[in-house]
């Protein structure tokens, strides 16, 4: 299907104008009449045990309602199993909500408090007494490891949780058979999602042992799923209602406020509200993992790759489950490597326990992979995209991961990059362009959709996803694809887990993929529906009605009973006969879809370094990716500028600052430096369509593949702006500065060359 | 299917608690930030020519935002058809909505303001200047068909807006033919549904030109629809969400505020929240009609009737549409009766427009031909019940409207009535017993339900239909029922106009029947698709899967990949499967119902009056009546007992009282009396169930039957214990007494009999 009259256009958002106009109901944005507001009490230590914990003084402040301690999460050792698939720890979930034993991370909830207002809460939280004994913290991978480093759960003996490997070939042949090998250790620190808005619920627990939660989340079924486990509840019994989200990027699919608010609103007989600060959200909440990365690459003269070896390091927090795997399977995803091995290690550390941050574990790990396919360039003095196009895997080659991949637009953006005028164009004094490739699996999972359609015509659709990067106005062009009808008149919504069909996380990029999927066959069933009510009111065999447009056809010189000859019924016909020809249309589907096509981009960065301070600037960036189909282009572009903030933000500036307690220093907007509007330029995207054939119209997934180039592509741009290989991010002024420094330092020394012409031009 | 396990059982209601407890959300609970209040200002004159409206001074009182009157509505001479069946006139709803050239009644609305406080709002309404010049009003059918009467609508030049009539047979004949003739005159007042929860909304519209309502209704549908056609809106941009109902019967189908409300949200780009007082709902809402009803009967010496005429004159209130031909068809819908005319008239007067009140018609109608019924037996001296089983239709009998009937229950309930205790028990002195049937079509309709499994095996299943009488846990049982999981398990809601699939009015005693069926119908898609997955597991034909209980059986003798038997899956092994067999099952269906079988009722009513004040007491009532079937009977009994009340109510006290401006002077609870539930006895119940096979359960209806018999029930009994036949309502002290002291006068002086023994037992 090619010749599309909705999918492809870009009609204005559904929920545009609530944004705009600030109408849109956010998490906080929910209160209810007798409501109280729960604070939680978090650990000032980064590891200690939790010797005695007295509330008393806390219970007697008036207007406090209840306190609650990790003793009042019940005990569970069980896993939940998540849509069939994701396994989660609930020990883990219980123990990071409110911890039992020890207290694992600076910020960890040690108690929880609800009262009659925030400022009563606040004050209660502070008369909670409770005796630590603080143990020695562990901040990083090299301190998690060394030998007898302080253990954050002693039955594992160790803090490495987890080791994986994947290999192929005969790494020891391969690399004697290179004529180049490069080597370098990579490292990345601990970051966070971002998102704007702080996680927020009010939960409502009935003395029918019912409870509603209305929250911001990415998962609704996760939140009510995950809740009912923790809590020993009947999901049956749970209701979840999802706000408008400001962002998530898999930071809103954990649970950290829900189960805490609904046992305080089974205490207290009322409805509770709490809204995370930013600080919490910070200590406490997704972040990413801090990693570190051994790669070693070996190439032939002629550029092709012949062995790799990698291994991974990445950082869990206090709780087991790293992203390590994930970025082990992506690391060398766009190579065809005869010999590789490739290893993930996931260890815990004295951090808040790391969430999902878009394409989880694929940015550090192609960090390292991408710059050092540059050193590889820089050795073999090849283009850096002629390098990566002679390697570069295409249809019928087998992942690093496994399965062989199908129809893949690698190749098209590396040549869409190596057309484009900024690759050739001049550059200015003190600034290089890096270019590197990105990666990402893109979800598929399960979705459900629900589409009626009404008597004037009109439609509404709804499914089980958060819309985050505007899905909804997608779906609506969906429908108003398959029935013919206008985009306008298609109302698209989100509904709560009594309403919705079970519905995966809005996350892997998967819900234009997948639940669009479910969307599309939706509509294909009432389509089907209004060819069975056109085939009653004609007389005639369904079988022989066709649907052209929007319009079901008769029979081909078919005739009605006045003989005359049967003229197209339009949707809107059929709709208006609906009562009369067996009632109102609702159509539903529900898919369980395999991972989508494999995405890839190819990005460029131009880089300014100002070598007196060591500030940088990103000065030109294009942005090129195979997302299968846009659907609503813009949002595709969207997703793929948004990705590249992020990952510029990543690369140049954000990391968690610790103290040498384990504190958390930077616990703010203010400290924590993420690019803003006026750090970055226009960022250019170029859309690649190779479509992909396990969906209708070809939808691929777009949104994490756009985080995974740009850490690379700054670094390459800064050792081309600069003569130096960083190695480890962020590319802060104060390390770039340091690096220079060294840099000019060592070459001085060594070779008596101009630091000053390698500066400009390496 | 006679052998349920969920269905005629008394499980807990799932909203129950949320109900005694408080926490259930009422229209009024609703709140936005930001919102307004909107009142609206009403006509003091019960029929008046607006000259001219000045709004100037309401506006400039500070916190006003918007000032609107009846030129704000645009002008509309369409018809709404809804749900392709009803057709509302939308120039009459309009004027109804904010009057433009006259205020047709005492409370018509004129103008609305929305302000920062209801009261800042209501003191500006005193500040519009709106003046009227006063015209003569009618209020009642004599009035309005005098010669020379003042005209509401001068374009019709009458105020009788309609006449229809029923007939068969030879009507001169006919009583040419009977042995005793009856010929009476009766009368009911105007009577308000009552429903404790007065009319409210919140309505916001955005710069989108789309708008999200909350409000208390009975047809959210209805309210998206007859908005968007009121105000020219697409009802595509229309999203409604109802609230709990605080009851309805039938008064809460009609917009009243909003589309005002609406307005106001337009004008001022905020959310507008509109409450009604008491006071309001009383003048401005409901009513039913009051009526005149010329009942003639003529039988033969055995109690066959052999003739009869009825002549219906009904109010419509200010604008066209009273339930006169409803009436007519119920008049003498329990009787086969060889020669009869019956003629409705629908008649316009100066007071609210009346709306649909429980079996809108027919209580009126029935109180007559039941009362004159009665006569009959005591000209004939035959037991009453005797009389009407003698008369009364069953199977293939023709309804006096047209159809032959169904399978109906008439002649089971008579007979339980005259074989039940209550039937033949002692009555004290001053007490007297009375008997009347009841009639009710039992609407079908358009309804949609949908229905989602959940990987633990627990359900949910959404409709359209807000929940007055206990549709929610009736339509869990039904799930619980076809699937073969828990009532606890399965969650019922309601859902809004985008998620819904389009579903008629809860109304018409439809919900349990006509949505139930789509109920039904979804589960058993659900069913079929949790075959459809056994099969995929066993790698079989899903014709070969049985489904019994819970449970997909495989074919007999069927082995697996291991030769072992293959053994039954239930549904939780089955829907833990899910996601590995083809992901999430939602299940829905869509049905558009003939009218359920007729429902027919016989109550017997123990009155004892006090013969000094004319106080009157109901000591004892029994309600026999044909459901069909009763899915859950506590709220079968309860609509039963519920309708009794109301019907007992309306017997005995309840009506409008106008002064001689045509002002309603009893316009609150304090005056209008309704029965409260120390007024009243336990009122007990027989259910009966000749099952409707248009069901699949044999479900018939059950809520407005019951609200029919007990006017004539009331009145016989009455006759019974004083002597006198009261022809018309309500039977209020005064009117008893005046009766009463009439009656010994004219008897005393007419025989000399002893009046205190006429008054004993007559």
């Amino acid at each position: 299907m090619t010749d599309f009259k909705y999918i492809g256009t870009r009609p204005i958002r559904h929920d545009g104008v609530d944004k705009v106009t600030g109408r849109a109901a956010y998490g906080a944005d929910f209160s209810l009449p007798g409501m109280l507001h729960g604070v939680v009490l978090r650990s000032p230590h980064a590891h200690a045990r939790i010797v005695s914990i007295d509330t008393s003084a806390a219970e007697a402040v008036p207007g406090v309602k209840a306190v609650i301690t990790g003793k009042d999460i019940p005990p569970n050792s069980a896993k939940l199993m998540l849509g069939g698939e994701a396994a989660l720890d609930l020990r883990d979930m219980g123990d990071n909500l409110l911890a039992h034993d020890k207290a694992l991370y600076h910020g960890h909830a040690v108690a929880a408090v609800a009262a009659v207002s925030v400022d009563v809460a606040r004050e209660a939280g502070e008369k909670i007494k409770v005796v630590y004994e603080p143990l020695p913290a562990v901040m990083n991978v090299d301190e998690a490891m060394a030998p007898g480093a302080p253990l954050l759960h002693d039955q594992f003996k160790q803090n490495v949780a987890h080791r994986m490997e994947l290999k192929r070939g005969d790494l020891a042949h391969g690399f004697a058979a290179a004529d180049v090998v490069v080597e370098r250790e990579f490292r990345t620190p601990t970051v966070h999602q971002g998102y704007i808005e702080p996680h927020a619920c009010v939960a409502r627990y009935g003395q029918d042992g019912r409870a509603t939660v209305w929250c911001t989340t990415q998962g609704p079924f996760v939140v009510r799923d995950a809740s009912a486990a923790i809590l020993g509840m009947d999901p049956a019994h749970i209701k979840v209602i999802a706000s408008e989200i400001g962002g998530g990027f898999g930071g809103k699919i954990v649970v950290y406020l829900e189960p805490v608010a609904i046992l305080l609103s089974r205490r207290t007989d009322r409805p509770v509200k709490m809204v995370m600060t930013r600080d919490e959200v910070f200590r406490a909440t997704g972040p990413t993992s801090g990693t570190k990365v051994r790669v070693k690459l070996g190439a032939k003269r002629d550029g092709t790759i012949v062995a790799a070896s990698v291994s991974l390091w990445y950082e869990a927090g206090a709780y087991r489950g790293s992203p390590a795997g994930a970025g082990a399977m992506c690391a060398l995803s766009p190579y065809k490597i005869p010999n590789f091995l490739i290893e993930g290690h996931d260890i815990v550390v004295n951090k808040p326990k790391v969430a999902a941050y878009r394409a989880p574990g694929s940015p550090m790990a192609m960090f390292a992979t991408e710059s050092a396919v540059d050193e590889i360039a820089r050795e073999l003095d090849m283009d850096p995209i002629e390098v990566r196009l002679k390697n570069a895997a295409s249809e019928g080659d087998a992942a690093p991961y496994g399965p062989k991949y199908g129809p893949i637009g690698l190749k098209q953006v590396l040549e869409t990059a190596r057309n484009h005028p900024h690759w050739k164009a001049p550059l200015a004094e003190n600034q290089g362009r890096g270019v590197a490739c990105g990666f990402w699996f893109n979800a598929g999972m399960n979705s459900s959709a629900t589409i009626t359609l009404n008597l004037d015509g009109s439609a509404a659709v709804f499914t089980g996803n958060p819309d985050i990067g505007g899905t909804r106005v997608a779906q609506a062009q969906m429908v108003a694809e398959e029935l013919g009808i206008p985009v306008e008149r298609v109302r698209p919504s989100v509904a709560d887990t009594d309403s919705a069909g079970f519905t995966d996380v809005t996350g892997g990029s998967r819900v234009c993929y997948a639940t669009g999927n479910a969307v599309i066959q939706a509509a294909r069933d009432v389509r089907d529906q209004l060819r069975a009510r056109a085939a009653k009111i004609w007389n005639v065999d369904v079988a022989q009605v066709g649907w052209d447009a929007a319009r079901a056809i008769p029979p081909s010189g078919a005739a009605g009973a006045d003989n005359k000859p049967l003229t197209a019924l339009t949707v809107d016909q059929l709709a208006a006969q609906m009562p009369h020809t067996g009632g109102p249309i609702v159509g539903s589907a529900s898919v369980s879809m395999p991972m989508a096509g494999p995405g890839f981009a190819a990005h460029i960065c131009d880089l300014e370094v100002d070598m007196e301070t060591g500030r940088s600037t990103v000065v030109r960036y294009t942005a090129i990716q195979d997302v299968g189909k846009a659907v609503h282009p813009s949002y595709v572009e969207g997703q793929m500028q948004g990705g590249v903030a992020q990952g510029i933000g990543w690369a140049l500036n954000e990391e968690y600052v610790y103290n040498a307690d384990g504190v958390m220093e930077n616990a703010g907007f203010l400290d924590y430096r993420m690019p803003v509007a006026s750090d970055l330029p226009m960022i250019e995207t170029v859309i690649v369509e190779v479509a992909n054939p396990l969906h209708p119209y070809g939808v691929r997934g777009v949104g994490e593949v756009p985080i995974v180039p740009p850490l690379a592509a700054v670094a390459n741009a800064m050792r081309a702006a600069t003569g130096v290989r960083f190695t480890e991010l962020p590319l802060s002024p104060p390390r770039v500065l340091q690096g220079l420094t060294e840099w000019r330092s060592s070459t001085f020394q060594a070779a008596g060359h101009s630091t000053q012409t390698a500066l400009t031009r390496s």
